[in-house]
């Protein structure tokens, strides 16, 4: 993760307005900065796009803009991030992911070492979750008109054979799984945001959940949909499965899976670990009569180590989502309405 | 171009962190601005990931992040830059250009009506280019940390078959084609910026180039290598292939077409009209034989009716571009160092 600065890029410790012009300034940061670390056959051509060979199936294709602030948290930063954000929206939808490109929008005046730790860490990422970046661009914008360094990636992969994945295929007495606990990402971002000090230390989940959903789909058939809760939590991922499919959703809240530093982040700052942001971690609905299977292959992988059942699809409420809560009183879970934890990803 | 508000949007006449927070907010944006506006079964999903047919060829894949200060400016803005820019990558790689993601970066603050306006600018571009944009995303960040709209988009497509495009391939004797006059968009970006004022209204060139791409690849074998020449202008493309062949190029400055308008624009901003950035032309470079065919398909075509022969590769001067002036005197033409025309895409 460490990155020093090489020799021609020295006489520019921060970023500068040529950086994004497109001429040897522009050249200088590719060739010594980004290529090293990205290295790879497509992206040494140093063209505007990369050629990359037929992926041979159906294309999967996914997008994400990243402006997490601040930069760096504990258990990542906005490189990791970039990096796994995409990764997982092409595995959730049933992907081998392969190829990822990278935007980078720089404020003038962001320090080159940040870019570089940043930049060393994306590549990081990339290695451990096997793809690489083939492709980017870098945009330079004037101090005050930006906020140190946003990323977008695009993530492009094959569909796993035999998957078939849609909200549409929900069931009632479907079950629902969760790969882990709850609330990581969004609270260890939100507690040195907000300086709070907790005995443990909350630490970000993200991490890439590719392997994991091959698990899961080791026996595709039964496999009705699986999502990674980023922003808007558990609440939004299983609001849009119950509206898509028009079945109804009941969470059990006993069975949840959330750290007692996150429970207690969260009531300090009047939030429900259901509407916190995860990075690294899945919600999976598989038919009745598989559940208990992929469970056990979720607890074999080291993501899915913590995975639990949380609930099921019902015909009780279609198109709502429902938590049964400690005391056995039932209340509908609502999605966030609109602004709680700005800038988390 | 027009663009209505949507009932359900109205009450939030400017963008507002929330509608960045993957809940109820973000929701409506995406149904009731982007789905309308860019409508097509893979993005009727609404899931954070496309599934598309196989390409059935090599994959071509692109991405520009596009800052362009101000977001409208005479004969275009920010929406049909983000389209055309990325889908002339592809051309130029010899691709047809087939699906496009936009990830957007918000400011808090932002007129509703002004993305409204973008996102009908966009959807306009992509049917125009015939592409569709098949999936996003949409952060928001707080006023002072973002400039209204930032947008990255990527693009796949497929390599077109018996296309093998490299500035490798480059050998000493090849003619270099432009396809029309140079520095049309960088100086109407700058004159709406400086408030400059010309009897003529200098109009951006922002265009889709692949049609004009697949005309001059009707007879592929003499095609050494298509370039935009955007950011750095046609300086930096004809560097990057100089350097990149080893291969010396020699352009005919008299020879190059550009609008007197232009002409008189740079003078007074001390710039040369090779430096400046296009966003609807090309050059090609072919073998000699193939020119003066090449040069009569795009004359043929729109988007090349003023192209010209503008210059030739040497072995004289390897990895070397210069320039052949009024006076007959031969210049070295070296690339912009660092900044010169900020923010133009």
């Amino acid at each position: 993760m460490e990155w020093t600065c090489p020799l021609p890029l020295r006489d520019y410790p921060t970023i500068v307005m040529g950086h994004g012009a497109g001429g040897q300034l522009s050249a200088e940061l590719t060739e010594h900065l980004f290529l090293p670390a990205f290295r790879n056959p497509a992206l040494e051509a140093l063209t505007d796009a990369a050629v990359l060979p037929s992926l041979g199936g159906p294309l999967v294709f996914s997008t994400d803009a990243f402006v997490v602030r601040p930069l760096f948290f504990p258990g990542g930063s906005v490189g990791e991030l970039a990096v796994n954000g995409t990764v997982n929206d092409l595995a959730m939808a049933g992907a081998i992911p392969l190829h990822l490109s990278a935007a980078f929008i720089l404020e003038e005046g962001l320090p080159l070492e940040t870019l570089g730790r940043i930049v060393a860490r994306m590549a990081e990422a990339a290695r451990r979750a096997g793809v690489h970046i083939v492709t980017g661009d870098t945009k330079v914008v004037e101090r005050g008109h930006g906020d140190g360094c946003f990323i977008a990636t695009t993530g492009v992969g094959v569909l796993r054979k035999g998957v078939e994945l849609s909200p549409a295929a929900v069931r009632p007495g479907d079950v629902i799984l969760c790969s882990g606990y709850v609330g990581d990402h969004g609270m260890a971002v939100m507690s040195v945001r907000e300086g709070l000090e907790f005995e443990t230390l909350i630490e970000s989940d993200c991490q890439p959940l590719h392997t994991l959903a091959a698990a899961i789909l080791e026996d595709p058939g039964p496999v009705r949909v699986l999502r990674d809760p980023t922003r808007g939590g558990l609440a939004s991922a299983l609001h849009e499965i119950a509206r898509q499919s028009n079945v109804g959703l009941r969470v059990d809240e006993t069975a949840l899976p959330v750290r007692p530093e996150v429970r207690a982040a969260c009531e300090l700052l009047g939030l429900d670990p259901l509407h916190v942001a995860n990075e690294g971690k899945l919600i999976a609905v598989v038919a009745p009569e598989a559940a208990e299977a992929a469970l056990a292959r979720m607890r074999r992988h080291p993501a899915g180590a913590d995975a639990a059942i949380i609930g099921l699809a019902t015909d009780a409420h279609p198109g709502v989502v429902a938590v049964r809560t400690a005391v056995s009183a039932t209340r509908v879970l609502n999605m966030i309405f609109g602004e709680q934890l700005p800038r988390i990803c």
